[in-house]
């Protein structure tokens, strides 16, 4: 049986962003990440930090933990990373929670396909910006696209930090038309335990966010959204 | 031709709450209502005190002046109110942004069925709990409801203020399984102009309610959200 490098299980709790924003979900978090982006807010799945806290768990191992917490409390399970889709084995996680009834979510910079994609109920696709360092392979993500487009399971989210930021967006709108389009707000202070302070400045850059995308022509059919988890929890990890 | 009791046009903005939260959109308010809620965030569209303000608009001049704010800059329209089912009149305005390939949102509180509410992309059914002082009629809702399942349109939405109002929501949920089911946590506090305060209590009640959905086994399928425009604009009115 395959067994999958998991660093976190939790919840239940609510989907903080995206397409299924306030959704009641549990999380799993994945180890490792072929990108290292300059503002990750999950670091510690790639950046050594917490080696010593992955799990090495099967499937079946993973529903156990996920029934221990949630029991009867819950019907979504949200698969997140690191960049999940390094992984084979998420298709048996996928496929076992199908066959109890579950929902899933998956979220991916879209650099790498697998075909268990096409049964995530909602896969988000998160091409990172300029601000983040990295850049993005757009033979692989047209395909990953394209081949969602039919199955019609797919959202596409842009982080926005900067100007530079909301150009690239601007072009990834306009290169993947037929696909839901959500912006949403980066948080570049990842570190601090200020929770005031924090909510305070990620709603003023919202405010910002918000202003672009009102001025813009290019942006007409998409949502703008914050990240709900750090409005009410801040940086806390597991929440 | 028709005229409608309009008492503000604007945008473009966010749709802050929601099945459609984050959405770029303008607004239509309509006048009048025939609840009188005790929390209610816009009784200025019903208990006289903004009646000077009331235009009686046909559907062309709303086009009109939505054209002037957004120009090409919006492709959403939400109806909002007092409730916006008490006017049959809706229905041309409807129509006319159908033609021009305008998206359509709209949200009332069920009392009232008009047959235009099939033509509305988005339709929100919002109930309210006994925290408003009002009365749910069951037999019209129940009507609305199933009638619009075949539509596939509608959403339905609770807003909760305390452990009663919760209670409430779950009784609705129970009856209307197959309608995508919102959780919205109230404002109590719409008057106040210190924003700082503001987004922190709505916060922690925000925190409150996610609270009690990830308790309650009887809510699975559900979505928490708080009120987007609160949070960054406080109670201010046409943002
Ligand atoms: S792709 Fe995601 S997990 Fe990987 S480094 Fe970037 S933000 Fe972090
Ligand atoms: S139904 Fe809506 S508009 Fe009418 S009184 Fe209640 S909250 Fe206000």
């Amino acid at each position: 049986m395959s067994r999958i490098p998991v660093l976190e299980i939790f919840g239940p709790t609510i989907q903080g962003e995206g397409a299924v924003i306030g959704r009641k979900t549990m999380f799993v978090r994945t180890a490792g990440c072929d990108y290292h982006c300059n503002w990750c807010d999950s670091a510690f799945t790639w950046d050594g930090s917490a080696k010593d806290e992955i799990k090495q768990m099967t499937p079946e191992k993973i529903w156990d933990e996920l029934f221990e917490l949630g029991g009867n409390r819950f019907d979504h399970v949200t698969i997140s990373g690191g960049n999940p889709a390094l992984i084979t084995a998420i298709g048996e996680l996928v496929s076992l929670l199908n066959e109890k009834g579950i929902q899933t979510a998956l979220e991916t910079q879209g650099s790498k396909w697998q075909d268990w994609m096409k049964n995530i109920d909602d896969l988000t696709l998160s091409p990172k910006p300029p601000s983040s360092g990295m850049e993005t392979n757009f033979e692989i993500l047209d395909s990953i696209v394209a081949t969602l487009l039919e199955v019609g399971n797919e959202t596409i989210k842009v982080v926005v930090f900067d100007d530079v930021d909301f150009e690239y967006a601007i072009k990834i709108r306009e290169r993947y038309r037929d696909v839901p389009f959500y912006l949403q707000v980066g948080n570049d202070d990842i570190t601090t335990v200020d929770n005031d302070l924090l909510t305070k400045k990620l709603l003023q850059k919202y405010e910002w966010l918000i202003n672009k995308v009102m001025e813009s022509p290019q942006m007409n059919d998409v949502r703008v959204l914050p990240q709900l988890h750090a409005l009410v929890w801040g940086n806390k990890r597991g929440v």
